[in-house]
């Protein structure tokens, strides 16, 4: 008899599809005071540049702080955290930076050109952003992982400017992140957070420059306010609650499938675990493990939250099916632990990450496989990417056209622009033909 | 004496920066009444689907229509506006299609995926959006280029279905953009515009499908409507008015400067066109010629006011200087009409598209060189690019860990997540460990 609550579905059943949207069913509320207080953080900012941002620190982080100067760390306080780190530590943190480097030098995109016969070039121009601002959460869901993850795909794209802003509430500091923005070649860290943070990046004030993009996690403040900054700076995406969807074929540890369930629904009561399994005898071993190690975890009441109210374990009629299910829901991390899981491979259309057989687990890409940990939640892996060094950098269309070349594309244009009504458009090809 | 009103600038004067940076000023202002009238519209379509699109569309668009099948039109109606077009019209279209199809094959990505000594493969698999939207303006600012420069990349990608919605106000139809749909393959076509068909693409209706991400400009409501099912799907970017610059050495033609100058100045009043120039006596020639030209245009009125309000002749002090300024200004369009154009592409950082030297000018661009017309305004080309391929593909992360770099990256990943304090994590990296 399984204790632990959690839904238990049956594709099989007739309003199955019913039931698994509703599961699914997230809408990110906006809540009007909120975006009210954010609205006027952000003009106060833009307004009072430095004043407001201190303003904000002293009243929502109980900084004591005078000047912007305070609100900065020099690289030696960056250094001594990293150097306060235990070894174990350290080797972690600067094997786990090496492999997400490696693997994204692989993303890197390069310029290119090509010529015609009449001797016109085309091409795109590949270029780094300038400078990127680099939002880290303070307080409990403040991690060194996301650090590595934001700020390595930067630099390997060439920004030359990286400034991290991370608020300290009541001048606490987790040394962990320090030590990241040490070893990922943070150029500057700003001890400020929420929507004056936001603020200060996006508009630049008398000491903190303007930057060209802004990403990193946050919560309700800084996403609001990413928001309303969006089209003055870029923004990487808004992201929803974490999701895991596993698909299984009733081989493996129903203990490793249990924990792999947990390690997704302890980052907070709203975060999705779901497992799809072609065998129901071991759909209900993987529940009575759940039964079991629950217990055990020490942040057992998170876990127990999420799993009953977002989490399910579904019997499918087959992995076919089960590959429908993943492309419907489209999750933000799929494990498919089966014993062919590349056979799989080409019928998954949606997912952020795919992690093949029993031993790629996600927490292993949490941390240090390579690929990226930031990536499309609440289905957007329909639309989107897990973020990448394509995020910073910018394309430049680059047309070189020659003269006998635009005598022939000229006559081309003349025709459409007068075709559309914009005569001035069709005057300026029309100039440059020699008839 | 020159007649035409333009701003008159020099970069040694010592309020310049101050009096660019008011002229490049644009905020796009958001309208309450708009804002409001938006949300309805998303709703009533959310909760009644069809019913109320066809309501909309009997109230804004002055349509008489009793249900969806009316509003969709058949192949045959596509093929037929392309037969309806004048020899030299379908040439252009063809040919213009064609050479943006051979550039935008260039820019395809492919999955990649490596292995490590250990048996580990770590990868990116890159898919195309299964189904993709793409909004066409109706009336005035229906434009067949746009529907190439919209459709063409999202079929190079490999989308299977587009759907093409364009408002058809009093049942007036634009055969040019009906037969650029008819040679891009779009695959359905609804006669629906506004807030209530960006809604149907976003959220489905009875007969018209979600789709992934929806592309093209539109108005203010389309605008809106946009940015607020921004996340259910993807959107391209909302454009802000179309601006070019030129970069000049005195060399060439001040007629051919002049009419490309107007041919931004016609789109409307709030384009932007500006032209940097090393020799003051150009600037003057420049001036005169649009004093002459000015009358032939038909669109004279439009082209007056935006120069007058937006547009600008500045004197800079040499090249370097102009490539300075330009990436001040991140220009959409980039005009270098110098000697040795090739010698000052290094220099520039940010611009949507760069035509080099006298024959490269903006409008072939707009219709048929090759690359995209769709390009970053509003100084958004500092973090952002043309459209393209890319838009229309996404990347899963392939994660194939053996069981013996589980070994090795398991260590790694249990130090950091004990350190973020997330022990299932860490429980799900260590029970994979074989001691």
């Amino acid at each position: 008899m399984s204790n632990t609550k959690i839904s238990r579905l049956d594709s099989g059943a007739p309003d199955f599809l019913q039931t698994l949207d509703a599961l699914l069913a997230f809408e990110s509320s906006t809540d009007d005071a909120i975006e009210h207080a954010v609205a006027d953080i952000l003009r106060d900012v833009r307004a009072r540049g430095d004043a407001a941002v201190i303003d904000c620190t002293r009243r929502f982080d109980r900084m004591d702080c005078a000047s912007m100067v305070e609100l900065e760390l020099p690289r030696s306080v960056l250094d001594d955290a990293y150097a306060s780190l235990s070894d174990a530590q350290r080797a972690a943190l600067a094997e786990a930076a090496d492999r997400v480097r490696l693997y994204h030098e692989r993303q890197k995109q390069d310029s290119w050109e090509y010529a015609e016969a009449d001797g016109t070039r085309l091409g795109q121009k590949v270029t780094p952003l300038d400078r990127v601002g680099l939002y880290v959460p303070g307080g409990r869901a403040s991690y060194p992982s996301s650090v590595l993850m934001n700020a390595i795909p930067a630099k390997v794209a060439g920004v030359k400017e990286l400034i991290m802003v991370v608020p300290t509430p009541g001048g606490e500091r987790n040394p962990l992140v320090l030590a990241a923005a040490a070893i990922t070649g943070v150029d500057r860290v700003f001890t400020i957070g929420g929507a004056q943070a936001v603020a200060a990046l996006a508009y630049g004030t008398q000491t903190i420059p303007q930057v060209d993009k802004i990403v990193g996690p946050g919560n309700a403040y800084v996403a609001s306010a990413k928001r309303r900054v969006f089209g003055t700076v870029g923004i990487d995406m808004v992201a929803g609650p974490s999701e895991v969807l596993v698909i299984s074929d009733g081989h493996g540890n129903p203990d490793w499938v249990a924990m792999d369930l947990f390690a997704q629904a302890e980052h907070d009561e709203l975060a999705q675990s779901i497992l799809l399994c072609t065998d129901a005898g071991f759909l209900d071993r993987v529940h009575a493990s759940i039964d079991r190690l629950l217990a055990e975890m020490p942040r057992r009441d998170t876990i127990a939250i999420s799993l009953a109210n977002r989490g399910a374990l579904i019997k499918v009629r087959d992995l076919a099916e089960a590959c429908d299910i993943a492309n419907r829901i489209a999750p933000e991390h799929l494990e498919i632990c089966t014993e062919d899981p590349r056979a799989l491979v080409e019928s998954i259309r949606h997912a952020g990450a795919m992690f093949l057989g029993h031993y790629s687990v996600e927490a292993l890409g949490d941390y240090c496989a390579g690929p990226n940990h930031v990536l499309p939640t609440m289905r957007s892996a329909r639309f989107s990417s897990p973020l990448g060094v394509y995020d910073f950098q910018k394309r430049t269309s680059i047309l070189d056209i020659s003269e006998e070349g635009a005598q022939k594309l000229g006559r081309i244009a003349s025709v459409l622009a007068h075709g559309e009504g914009l005569q001035a458009h069709a005057r300026s090809a029309e100039m440059r033909l020699k008839d």
